[in-house]
């Protein structure tokens, strides 16, 4: 508590119908919060920027309720226990948790994710590849998805947090990895930087075709962050047998009212496909192990993550549409503060 | 071969845009086919009338080709070995399979399904409830739907061959029973013959606030033989986890095109659903196991079948039709000769 002895904080002071901007939000100061006992004092470093954050910023409560208005951002972060009443947790221990969009948060334990390792090299991946991106790959592809090697895995979003790690896991389980993604400088990121056997930039046009030269025996996995039309098409190149697994739905603006399209279900039968939803705090108390097998894959750099990091916690309200505009490359991440591990 | 010395067959003669109608047959007679070497001639006794034949009737293929215009009749049948030059099947024994919409066919095991256990008290439960339609019911839902007991089971054409085997072991399974289904005879089905808990007549409207009612604890398993508007208003009450067993389609008349809905996978991620398709055929090498449970559970009393038999193979060609148009109570079954065991 030397640098600051104020709480910057990112309130939500206008519900967003669709994307939340900078102007559904207001940047105001109040005293750094004393914890009582049982609880602790965190000191966030970085921010997270999530596509989740777009429905706290909504009206509608989705799987949380929404932010109240005048009420500070809801987010992750990765910060620093800086004081303590609580004999869980000491001082100089780094957490990930719902720690909002603000420099300070008080916490009696029950919103920490997870404690970060010592000895990580590059803190911020612990919101990243280390962190839910990828134990979102890690827990969504091996359990839902469940790839056999020699099976083709297809990722949307390939080029993203939690899509990297996918591809990077599916070739890693000895399958071939084809990426969806927008543009060319991400398909040259997903066949250049995460090991992709092919990526597709399904804004190229004629994607089904693309598709079906990338993938000559079909689609056993496609690990979906997108939903949309894209998620059409690949439905209609998916083998029998084939698993989906729903993670996100990027490509959809609003589901107020849900858009339309064709109807699924004949596909899912014929196909005898399965398609599963995936809300990765459901697997809050497997994370270790999967961190354990990402920072050995990391440490033996057969994985890769990317961070994108933006100063100053006056980005963060322009932050979330990064997510959807499509200019962001990697784990979008604001950094508070400098510090050892910091980068 | 005493009765008869000709072999009635119904050849397919136009293929169905949508639903087939008698005009899509024809009643043609042949020789009584001579079973060479490894092979045998079964005489039928009972042709089953089962959705896919529409598939098998239309120009596109589909799980299977199409039926070539001018060949007999794809379909199952239950009937008895006459004639054998395979060592394999006796004169005499009981088998169901793909043998056609014929009086005879010669066969070489290969499109048999199974054999029907001496024993059996109706023979015609072998093409319904200790036939395909109830080892459907019994691995879509215990496998894929993997009920537990206290949940709640939603099950569309709750009334119908498949449906009624659902909903029946549901309530073994400790669940509670909701059945979907078109009219006042068919609720009352239900719910006394069948021991649903609840039955809603999906033709009375508004279904939403029937399901609520009737479903006060949400839907856990919502076992799906129609798909389209009645299966969108299902998913609105599905638990966070719960399982879409999909089986049937009968709710939309063509796929060609695909007709358009709501998407559906903002509802499978939030709520973390599974949604699966079933081909019981899959299944093939495991028949007898359900088989056995299926029967012990019709000895014990505790699960009822129900057919509706047609008498004559000039009753075939109009029968699909009579899936569709929601007249027909039990599993729909064609009579060709009475014998013992017949009824």
């Amino acid at each position: 508590m030397t640098e600051t002895e104020i709480n910057r904080r990112v309130l939500l002071v206008a519900y967003a119908d669709e994307i939340p901007e900078s102007a559904n939000f207001e940047l105001s100061s109040a005293p750094v919060p004393v914890p009582g006992d049982g609880s602790f004092l965190v000191r966030n470093r970085y921010l997270s920027v999530d596509p989740a954050q777009r429905g706290y910023a909504s009206a509608v409560a989705n799987y949380a309720a929404p932010v109240p208005l005048g009420g500070v951002m809801r987010g992750f972060a990765l910060g620093e226990v800086v004081a303590s009443k609580n004999a869980d947790y000491a001082v100089g221990e780094i957490v990930v948790g719902a720690f909002g969009w603000q420099d300070y948060a008080v916490s009696d334990g029950g919103d920490v994710l997870f404690r970060v390792a010592p000895g990580i090299k590059r803190l911020s991946a612990a919101l990243g590849v280390l962190g839910l991106s990828g134990v979102t790959a890690y827990f969504g592809l091996l359990e839902i998805g469940q790839p056999r090697a020699g099976e083709t895995v297809v990722v949307s979003t390939a080029a993203g947090s939690v899509g990297s790690a996918v591809g990077q896991i599916a070739k890693i389980q000895g399958c071939r990895a084809v990426g969806l993604t927008g543009g060319g400088a991400k398909v040259d990121l997903c066949t250049g930087t995460f090991g992709y056997d092919a990526a597709i930039d399904y804004k190229a046009g004629n994607l089904d075709n693309a598709l079906g030269a990338a993938c000559p025996d079909g689609v056993d996995v496609y690990f979906d962050n997108t939903g949309g039309a894209i998620s059409d098409t690949v439905l209609g190149h998916l083998n029998i047998g084939g698993r989906i697994v729903v993670c996100g739905t990027a490509a959809t603006a609003s589901w107020d009212p849900p858009p339309t399209g064709p109807r699924i279900e004949r596909q899912i039968l014929v196909r005898r496909a399965r398609m599963q939803g995936l809300l990765i705090f459901d697997y809050k108390d497997r994370f270790a192990e999967a961190q354990v097998q990402l920072a050995a894959w990391l440490a033996d750099g057969r994985l890769t993550g990317r961070e994108e990091i933006l100063d100053g916690i006056e980005a963060a309200p322009g932050a979330i549409r990064r997510l959807y505009d499509g200019r962001n490359m990697g784990k979008l991440i604001i950094r508070l503060q400098s510090g050892p591990g910091s980068g």
